[in-house]
């Protein structure tokens, strides 16, 4: 199979390892070697779902009891990021037969469904209800800060894997990062499966409560004196502005009960520029 | 346009800087404060087009003076890699009506378009004769190893920027990554619009041309002692399995002739693994 152009490979050469990323360089060798056509992990198909009654399409008017849907604009953005395939379904009531329909409806195009809300205490959960008498999802309280209420399982003919994550924007934000992002990577065979954590001296101190690992937004930048990082904003998990404005997680673990001014923390860098 | 659940941003705030990427987080405070749309830079429409009537599908039967073409797929995937919208056009004879009548038929989808082939000396050049009657291409060598000839200007009704790569595999990808990455990420209002170069260990010496320069092939990795760098393959620009197996490209200077074992370079690497 070998072209003229190819003088560096032989035949027998392994061409390319088992789990390679294919990207240009590796295109060029396939194509210059003669294969039409490879056998590879296809980008994973990611279905997003909001629900909640509360929630409204940006744009729409806005009541009082109403706010706009964030997070399944996020969640698709963060799975294209992810370089999977995104599709954004938009906003379920909180009417059972609602959520059902739509999961049935989708899974025909999905590998992986990522729902957010309807999985905390007290209100009505429209997702813990569903899903719930199924039996093949599983809830839990998670011991992380923000995102604690979670489930996963599978659902469907195809047991099709689905995560739900909570319905708070930053809160949902960072379960993605935590718990989908890696089972994206891993569906698409890429390593590592979770962002690798780099380290950074913290500019600012701040509180972390103890028993659960803490995620805290923040502005990450690499200066002459080395990699630094500053928390933004406030801890609240509804507050998306500061999450906007945020570049990275501060990842402080369980035992720690306060992040002092100067001291080394792990940070997970969100952007990739390059 | 405030909804309930931003309570970190105040009527009149910024919610984010001009020249900021849309990510899931930027998506994630457009929703929440309502905007259905915001006008913003699309990603731009590449076309990749090979020349050379020595150029063969991969897959289809190869004679003694054909080759497979790579160029148009490994290019396509590096526009793809940046974040553009690439169409592989594929395979152009040299015949001059040919690539007229295909850059004209591109031209309408195009908001760049790139070229592999035919702007060398001595053969038949197809893209330099085509190209060069219009006047508004310009053909030049350029101090680099590999990528030296290269041509670059407009063509068609608006205008539309056109880079004509050199024809050997190696050279091509090198000339995208120094020429058509920067003018991609800059119609995507991206900075910087270059990628940046990081400083290593080069664990093994190589001599380099004076007056040009060279960008080598390596494999790059972060050790507990540092990052380091090796070269990887010989120099030739047909060399295109040791390509594959690179992840990196060592830029040396022009002024430099020789760089030692041990010695600090800099690197530009190549894969966008996060």
């Amino acid at each position: 199979m070998c072209g003229l152009a190819v003088q560096d490979v032989r035949a027998g050469d392994a061409l390319l390892e088992q789990g390679t990323v294919l990207g240009p360089r590796q295109a060029a060798i396939l194509a210059a070697t003669g294969y039409p056509s490879v056998k590879a992990r296809p980008r994973p198909r990611v279905v997003v779902v909001s629900t909640g009654s509360e929630l409204r399409e940006p744009g729409e008017p806005l009541g009082f009891d109403s706010v706009y849907d964030a997070n399944s604009f996020a969640l698709a953005a963060a799975a294209r990021q992810a370089d999977a395939i995104a599709y954004r379904v938009g906003i379920v009531s909180d009417d059972p037969q609602e959520l059902t329909d739509t999961l049935s409806d989708q899974l025909v195009r999905a590998d992986l469904v990522v729902t957010s809300g309807g999985v905390s205490k007290g209100d009505y959960d429209v997702v813990k209800d569903v899903l719930g008498r199924l039996g093949t999802v599983e809830f839990a309280e998670v011991a992380m800060q923000p995102g604690k209420p979670q489930g996963f399982g599978t659902v469907g003919e195809d047991d099709t894997p689905i995560f739900t994550l909570p319905g708070n924007p930053v809160s949902s934000y960072v379960s993605f990062e935590v718990f989908v992002l890696p089972a994206i990577r891993r569906m698409m065979g890429k390593l590592p499966y979770r962002r690798p954590l780099v380290r950074a001296t913290c500019m600012a101190g701040f509180g972390s409560p103890r028993g659960r690992t803490q995620y805290v937004r923040g502005d990450f930048e690499v200066t002459a004196r080395g990699a630094q990082v500053r928390p933004v904003g406030g801890h609240g998990s509804h507050l998306i502005g500061s999450l906007s404005q945020s570049n990275c997680l501060i990842v402080v673990p369980e035992a720690t009960t306060a992040v002092e001014a100067g001291s080394i923390v792990d940070v997970a860098v969100l952007d990739r520029n390059f």
